[in-house]
């Protein structure tokens, strides 16, 4: 293995671990801020650093478009590009050609696309995006794989499954060991457990640096997602990284990391800092609402954030009104502190052996609902 | 006088002095970063801060009519508001309503006009302007004028410039004094020598505590925005701060230093650094131009600016083109740092007598223009 990985506690399923990569350590459970095209959306890398972040997680298919991996390698990989010294996962480019792209054709050999930018041709192996994964300098290359669509039936999710195993094995050929640099599979399989089960030992006959669980979050629902965690978690080995990928909401990672999942990305911190939803301790609030315009108190009184310490409600609903980038800027800031500071908490509980008592809390506190207003 | 104001060297017409507030003390010549709607577009207070700005504008016509004075009054006045702790300057409202909002209506008592938000009606007089100020705790508050449109005939100007010297005195009428707290009165007279010495005459005579030059950089051109500088500013009081309105580029600041201006505002380094204009001690250039697009060196190799020290200007290009809001970040922090380095080094040179080699060498480095591509 080119990651080193240590279990440093464990309560019931859930794990506190380190993974040591090339840029550094990072401590599990852990939460990947996206940085999509080369930034963090709205973000300063000192403020995503400053939030508590260890990892971010950059997008294969955005750098391959643009500006082009073979010009982020020139300028010395993705690290230096956009000045964040610490561990970088990239994901395969897969999820985004089937999201993003136009005309995709996919074959046993990849998957052929048009640019959502421009509507230029490109074509992504197996080979190619570990290749990309590889100029980019990613600490964690992920394989690509086809994240079967929900709902889909028990034979077209084995067959798509199968293919990303093939796919798989081709990755694990074509990745480049290096100390500190490793390669995460994908298991698929949809909702069905067996399939679920063939995919994970599939991979684990390749070899691989951890171990993701892909094609969730994309509709099936949290009781059939955390089901399929059940089924699936027990199958992946002990001594590697377990990653949920583009998960989630707040209560899906407390729910997935009593489940065994080590690490998550997700969108919604940033994306909702930029439409307004800012993450609480008593759950999520719309700022732009207007009980929320004379109001001085902040979004979240038990929180630690320099947007949370500085500004009050009325100050960030007058910035959404008028539009300002710095409405984008603070809350995205109070939504990353939001979610590190979750991570943050589930570590310190799993190190206690009170993973259970966090959670009620948890649960408690996002069901009281917002304060009153004023 | 309320405001206490030192003259702590001279080199020429050009005056090194300090300005003492409510909170605290500004250094001059000092550019004052926009702060429309309650923030420096596309920045934290922070960063603003750590540029070395020690004093912002703020604009009345925008608070007014959003959050509202009286909303900002309640939550404790603009730099509570806003997490701003240094002085503030605000405007009288009086220029935005004439370039932005609709059906204006301009009589002896004030200017009744249509919010271009939502085109509710509300009426501006002198004392609404100085008591919304009032409201939002301004440090200095400037006098309700009108910016005599350019080109005017001298008798239009005459006639509007009179109007305004009356504002003046009401204003002068319904300010507040109380220590630390000032409020400024406005020359003008459009480019008619004999109306500005008048209008001067006229504000003196009611007696302010700073004065400001208004109605200039509207499309005169600096050859006669330097003469009308040279034909008014000797009709200033000497003991006073003068405030040259809404300017300007990085030569026009330089220029007017050199004829007695201490205090500059203007929205070109912040709206700039949202369309992809940078300044630099070579001129300005376009980042969004394809010459950047693989040049890992900075914007200006003698800039100190976070910006400047951490990215490339590839990085600044790829983040342009793909309408990423940290590019609208990290080029407004570089203009704002290149604009406070600016008046810094104008400081440094009057307190060594060193004025017309600073002025003669920044004209040189502007003449040379931008590096050599790759």
């Amino acid at each position: 293995m080119s990651l080193a990985y240590e279990v440093l506690a464990t309560d019931g399923a859930a794990r506190r671990a380190r993974l040591e990569t090339a840029h550094g350590a990072v401590n599990t459970p852990v939460f990947m801020p996206v940085g999509t095209a080369g930034t963090v959306k709205a973000m300063t890398v000192e403020g995503v650093a400053a939030t508590g972040a260890e990892i971010l997680l950059g997008n294969t298919y955005h750098l391959m478009l643009r500006p082009g991996a073979e010009v982020v390698a020139k300028l010395g990989g993705l690290h230096r590009f956009m000045n964040w010294d610490k561990p970088i996962l990239t994901d395969s480019g897969g999820f985004q050609v089937m999201s993003l792209s136009d005309r995709r054709k996919i074959s046993e050999d990849g998957v052929e696309f048009a640019s959502h930018i421009d509507g230029n041709l490109f074509k992504l192996t197996p080979e190619r995006s570990v290749e990309i994964q590889h100029l980019l300098d990613a600490d964690i290359t992920m394989v690509l794989d086809e994240c079967t669509a929900w709902p889909a039936t028990e034979a077209e999710a084995a067959e798509s499954m199968r293919r990303s195993m093939r796919w798989a094995a081709r990755c694990k050929d074509a990745f480049i060991d290096r100390p500190g640099y490793g390669l995460f599979g994908i298991v698929q399989g949809s909702v069905h457990g067996e399939l679920r089960r063939e995919s994970a030992a599939a991979l684990i006959d390749v070899g691989f640096d951890g171990y993701a669980v892909g094609g969730l979050a994309i509709g099936e629902g949290q009781e059939m997602m955390f089901r399929v965690l059940d089924e699936t978690v027990p199958a992946l080995p002990a001594t590697c990284p377990r990653y949920m990928m583009g998960v989630g909401a707040p209560a899906d990672i407390v729910g997935a990391v009593g489940r065994g999942i080590d690490m998550f990305d997700c969108v919604m911190p940033t994306r909702s800092g930029r439409t307004g939803k800012g993450f609480t301790r008593r759950g999520e609030i719309n700022i732009r609402n207007a009980r929320h315009a004379e109001d001085p108190r902040p979004l979240d009184a038990d929180c630690k954030c320099p947007t949370c310490a500085g500004y009050g409600r009325a100050y960030l609903n007058h910035l959404f009104k008028a539009k300002e980038i710095l409405g984008a800027m603070l809350l995205t800031t109070h939504n990353l502190h939001y979610y590190q500071d979750l991570t943050s908490g589930l570590r310190d509980a799993i190190e206690a052996g009170n993973y259970a008592r966090f959670a009620a809390e948890f649960a408690a506190g996002q069901a009281l609902g917002d304060i009153d207003p004023l």
